[in-house]
């Protein structure tokens, strides 16, 4: 028994690991959530499948569920897979679900993914390193409630770039308190379903950005990278 | 005519991206410096290889001739793949070539890969992020020459885990940077060669790491998180 703690990659169904598709060929069950494409299931044909992901209209299991679900599964089989959109560790909730499996006694595997958070904005030309323009970048979810976080986030981070996963709920709240710390005139970029043939970009600054009609799933990119893309961008012929 | 600018991963040659694959399979010629694993080249059996990167007893090439090389490339082939460890817009002067190719009206498309700051210590079992104990992390290169630096990095990034890539060379001097902003008890992984069968990991503080063995390449992990990674450890059987 094994659980394997698996990073599907950004959306892209060919951005996944060929230690990811390795893994799912051998699965028994694949335990999934929303996955920007379901195509990568077909890796695990022989296998039994469990969606703990959100269905319309229902919440999404909790995480103390979706635990328990993987326990049950890892006494049961060889080969359980747990797959998750970009890395696991990435906001994933992968390190909670391995204490979990670890305090049963079941082995964990966790095999990294292309996270989003860097996939996306690479594959759209958008570098969030740059020579002499940015020389790191903080990465943080837009997702938690502020109100319910124990852990008060500032938005004062200091890193050259910005990027915020899962940050258009609150996307105007989060950039008034960036704002506090960064120029309104800072280059914004949105990338709505990166990776995938509906990708979108919207381009503004702090100041205009919560006002441009942006849908979920986007990434946001905050930083002198902007410039850079858009002065990539304007070389294209 | 295009050039491909593709991650190659972390190290484990099965963590590389199908999408990857698919683009070595096509390439008239591969452009590469030195890669934690060579394996991945014969996905290119075909191809020409142009090497870039260092030599023993010798410099790499300037980033100026490597530009050249890839647009005398672009200009005589149909696929160029030019091939980066990681991802190819994290610290890898992706940036830099894209626009120089650009420039000579060469068509570039960009392959993301999984970057080392967070595909090492995912593998390992370390999660950059752990709800209640981050929900942020920096990415920073350690690598830079900070009297050469045009950018004066500063290190008092206040993301709840800091990952460092390339920082064995300054990492004495630029603890001691980082040490002026947090406490000195803040727990430290290092993990040399990560994803590879040489991998390694040394646990410390900031106030006693850089006084442990550490040999390049390694990536260095700073915050609460590692104390999450222990605890993990102290469950496997």
């Amino acid at each position: 028994m094994v659980v394997y703690l698996v990073g599907a990659g950004p959306g892209d169904p060919d951005l996944i690991t060929l230690k990811a598709i390795k893994t799912l060929q051998k699965a028994d069950v694949v335990v999934y959530d929303r996955l920007a494409n379901e195509e990568i299931l077909k890796y695990a044909s022989g296998a039994a499948r469990i969606y703990v992901g959100k269905r319309a209209g229902a919440h999404s299991k909790k995480q103390e569920e979706i635990n328990q679900i993987l326990i049950e599964q890892g006494k049961k089989y060889d080969n359980v897979v747990r797959l998750k959109g970009g890395d696991p560790f990435v906001f994933g909730r992968g390190g909670e679900e391995m204490l979990a499996l670890l305090e049963e006694g079941i082995p964990v595997e966790v095999i990294p993914g292309v996270t989003s958070a860097i996939g996306v904005p690479t594959s759209s030309g958008l570098p969030v390193t740059h020579r002499g323009v940015a020389t790191s970048f903080t990465v943080v979810t837009g997702h938690e409630d502020p109100t319910k976080n124990e852990k008060q986030v500032q938005w004062n981070y200091n890193a050259d770039t910005l990027v915020i996963l899962m940050g258009v709920g609150h996307l105007e709240e989060n950039i008034q308190k960036i704002m506090e710390h960064k120029d309104p005139q800072t280059p914004v970029c949105v990338i709505e379903k990166g990776t995938t043939p509906d990708e979108r970009m919207v381009l503004g600054t702090l100041e205009n950005i919560a006002q441009k009609d942006i849908k979920p799933p986007a990434l946001v990119i905050i930083g002198p990278v902007v410039d850079v893309y858009q002065s990539i961008q304007s070389k294209k012929r």
